[in-house]
């Protein structure tokens, strides 16, 4: 781990962190609960000075305007006019990238020529290594000023009617500290996530790939392809009507926005082909015992798989009550 | 379709179904719910003579005690007892087989020489080719008294103390009616099901278990191996701690029963094999599009997969008001 990231996690006062000027890029689920969570936890509160605390650049000038509606944002920004980009982005303390990670180096471009040296930059994006790529052939030397980050938080449900304020109480948010990165900074990032109540990690960005190629990527993937397969399949209308419980459960991620996880899998492409090459081996595995009648070789994987699943369940409804005094321990 | 499936589903009228005497070998989870569903529902109303209405036939004491116990059966009957299990069948109407499928012959061959020739024998099993051949194997001829079904109902939860009224009410259960069956047998089972709530379909034995080989079986197999392939990686700590919504919902039924799921797998293979390998090629595709980098190929997967789900999410959250009426009509 990075000697940066290993020392950044010291801030554990959430009334401590408070700062003036938020912008963020793609005023959705992920970046429209943060900005809720920060004002009604108060960060905003001692720093009266008049001038507009959260700016949202939108894709679309429709989006932008509705997170102003919601009074999610107090001000809008076009990302494609010099002017209003620039006056957004002075003086802002951080600013967030909650867009899909393909357009990770395109936006830092844009914003480079107008990023102010005490500025901030951080990301929401599901994929790290490749944003990391991005960010240091967009911001050169600069890359010091960009703190990786990756919030953890469902998106079955997206746009900024969708953000809430509690969306981040208890969950985790894993930052991939660079080298280059001053401590001060990763510290900033650190502790405007837990005045969200979120628990904060650290990780390498190869590491966190991994991990979430095999916990994440890879059940999304595995789930589109069974839907693919029964509608692939002559009898598709049937086999839909006979769904139950298992399938629901099992397809549940199906329903994910089909452009986000394109740009995941094209993104984290190394580390999820390596998971698919073990799950296939996995299951060819099973189907050679299903194949040979084999009982007690399956039940063998199912009742590991169900005692792990289990204890996995356990923890995670203990997590909520453990997670506030220790999650942050791995990373001092 | 059987000319006797296809003739059989004319019983509409809940109320026009009682009976006398239901006897259930593994009064659990399924058996249990039906049990209590005919109570609260009142088919046993307008037959009152005294006798015992429901009898359970644990595989253990202790299990048929604790039916017993809660009101769910009126008896309880000793499987490896000559007396207590002729008692149990005389005069019987119906017995419902509702123990693991690899069970079925051993079951039908112990409650053969006690059967009645007006008992209509059923079964609860999650695969009907493999029960058809044990029930052929172990009744011969008298398979006519045999009528194959299988509830599709929830067994995340499992054992009597499970067991709900309601567990039926707006679920399907497949009846695999054989060219043997009487008409009036079929109808008279179809008719015991519907009394639960559930509508009642019919399949052959082998559409049936093509159909649950796809949408059931596949998907807990699929479930399982993630779970395994996690545990067998070197960092399962780590990726365990940060799997969140996505892996929770794909591996809910991960958490299914060991002992179930393997015979479910033996008794099915033939379909569940053809299901695996058919899934393996879309997987393979998908990974080569990964790989190549595809983005549009993945995207089209992606969305139509969503949009099916989508469909069917719909469709599912109608099918309760929807079902009453018409669901059915396929089978008329």
């Amino acid at each position: 781990m990075h000697r940066a990231a290993a020392r950044a996690f010291c801030v554990t006062e959430v009334a401590a962190f408070s700062f003036n000027k938020l912008v963020i890029f793609g005023v959705g689920l992920i970046g429209g609960s943060l900005a809720r969570a920060l004002r009604e936890r108060g960060a905003f509160s001692d720093n009266v000075d008049g001038e507009k605390r959260v700016i949202g650049v939108g894709r679309t000038t429709k989006s932008s305007a509705r997170a102003l509606e919601l009074g999610v944002v107090d001000a809008t920004a076009a990302p494609d006019d010099d002017a209003s980009l620039r006056d957004a982005l002075s003086n802002a303390d951080i600013v967030l990238l909650a867009a899909p990670v393909a357009q990770t180096q395109a936006l830092l471009e844009r914003i480079a020529p107008f990023l102010a040296p005490g500025t901030i930059v951080t990301d929401a994006g599901s994929t790290k290594s490749d944003v990391v790529a991005a960010a240091r052939a967009a911001l050169g030397e600069r890359v010091r000023q960009f703190v990786p980050g990756h919030p953890i938080a469902g998106r079955e449900s997206s746009g900024v009617d969708a953000a809430l304020p509690d969306l981040y109480v208890n969950r985790n948010v894993v930052l991939c500290a660079l080298p280059e990165n001053p401590r001060e900074s990763v510290e900033t990032i650190a502790a405007m996530w837990r005045a969200t109540g979120a628990a904060v990690h650290a990780m390498s960005p190869e590491q966190h790939d991994r991990v979430f190629a095999s916990v994440s990527h890879l059940p999304h993937v595995l789930s589109f392809a069974l839907v693919e397969q029964i509608l692939n399949s002559p009898d598709a209308a049937l086999k839909f009507s006979f769904a139950a419980g298992g399938f629901r459960d099992f397809t549940r991620i199906a329903a994910s926005s089909p452009e986000m996880w394109r740009d995941v899998c094209v993104a984290n492409r190394a580390a999820l082909l390596d998971e698919i090459d073990d799950y296939t081996a996995v299951l060819a595995r099973l189907r050679a015992a299903i194949d040979a009648g084999d009982g007690a070789a399956l039940e063998a994987v199912f009742a590991r798989s169900r005692e792990a699943r289990s204890a996995w369940q356990d923890r995670a409804a203990n997590t909520a009550a453990v997670r506030t005094s220790s999650d942050d321990s791995p990373a001092k």
